[in-house]
């Protein structure tokens, strides 16, 4: 428990080592940790992958399966304990693949993000450094995930991007 | 008008909030505004956008359509006058469809943005974060792209890295 | 020579500059120089493009092609030489192509890497930033390069991001 209230992004490229920096930063605080997974286990090697990640987190960890209901999840998470989103990217593919509306999602979710019960540490992608893709549903992959990240990182306290397992400030 | 005379280069990825940013700070200044968009409409959606953009910006901001010749665009605001330059990928698109050297084209612009008459924006994106293209003409692209940020980069005096909306100072 | 030792990791996109600057970190001390090459000339064209570096980097430094064995190169360099290699992802890469376990040979080149014997300076590409690649193989490239730029990282005296040829402190 902690009486601290604050959001704190972490941005960064695939394998940047975001998701780990976050589980460092979220057991900086006592027991018990909250981590909300948004992955689906679509086919079986998914869900290995899954339990492996939960199996690795161990003792103090609760998990939440957030899919797509992240406000819900958030709900659900007593007030003070901390806690970690991972990650925002596959939540909005989720969203997405379910035919969505994903601006209305992004909104709603950055307005629940606005008033942390704690201390609340949120995983997102950076996709956008690349060459323009070929592909229309990954341009409006990339324009919908950026316009996420400013929408979360405006009302963070603290936004991190991750390079090479490293944390740069930027906010 | 302004006394100042600067460049500042603001570099990011795709939905990074880098013209957003740059229009805020350019109307840090007092009015009236210059905006050069160097979009050309291909076809009537992206005609319609540039139109909505254009009203978006709204009373203060007079418009200059550069896609090719951005130094003679230059070259027509007065002294003194704020300004932004949206987006200098695009323009380089532009040159690489109509066949030109690229190369000197960047070249010829780095030496008007050498010494600006006021204080200048310029948005330009960074595309070269992400795996190699398989595509040869996207590779090239990226090169080109890639330079010309260094060179533009070498000439301002100020080169900020947008993330997720928030501005990272680089120089 | 030099009675410094500290290994100094330079990340960035395509045409991010990180070579040049790379050159200049190291010519700041007294030459003799070691380059160590990880191109391999598949073809003619980059055969010309590789002798092309070689001409340019010019008077003081010498010049090791090591496409696969990096823990080798660095063993024959003299104590207190300053070197760099160019760069880890084409070795990652060339050690793929052969079919090799390349997180073994990441986290035995990482072990020669966390003791220095001079200054060395290490350029490696950031290619996790953009859109998830459709190519099965590109993404599995992605994360082993991820994971190697954070091994080297963490060994890493000094972390430099280079953003449009300029650099930018992460550790």
């Amino acid at each position: 428990m902690s009486d601290e209230k604050a959001l704190t992004l972490l941005i960064g490229g695939a394998r940047s080592g975001k998701s780990a920096y976050a589980e460092q930063l979220v057991t900086d605080y006592a027991a018990p940790w909250t981590y909300i997974a948004t992955a689906q286990a679509y086919d079986e090697e998914m869900g290995e992958r899954i339990a492996h990640h939960r199996a690795r987190r161990g003792q103090g960890w609760s998990t939440l399966d957030a899919p797509l209901d992240l406000a819900g999840a958030l709900d659900a998470v007593p007030a003070g304990r901390p806690l970690m989103i991972d990650c925002l990217t596959l939540w909005l593919t989720n969203h997405m693949l379910a035919g969505h509306d994903v601006d209305a999602e992004s909104a709603r979710l950055a307005d629940v993000l606005r008033h942390p019960r704690g201390p609340w540490f949120v995983v997102s992608n950076e996709v956008g450094q690349g060459i323009v893709p070929e592909n229309e549903l990954a341009r409006r992959f990339r324009d919908t995930a950026g316009r996420l990240n400013q929408q979360v990182a405006s009302v963070a306290d603290t936004v991190l991007m991750m390079v090479a397992g490293l944390p740069l400030r930027v906010k």
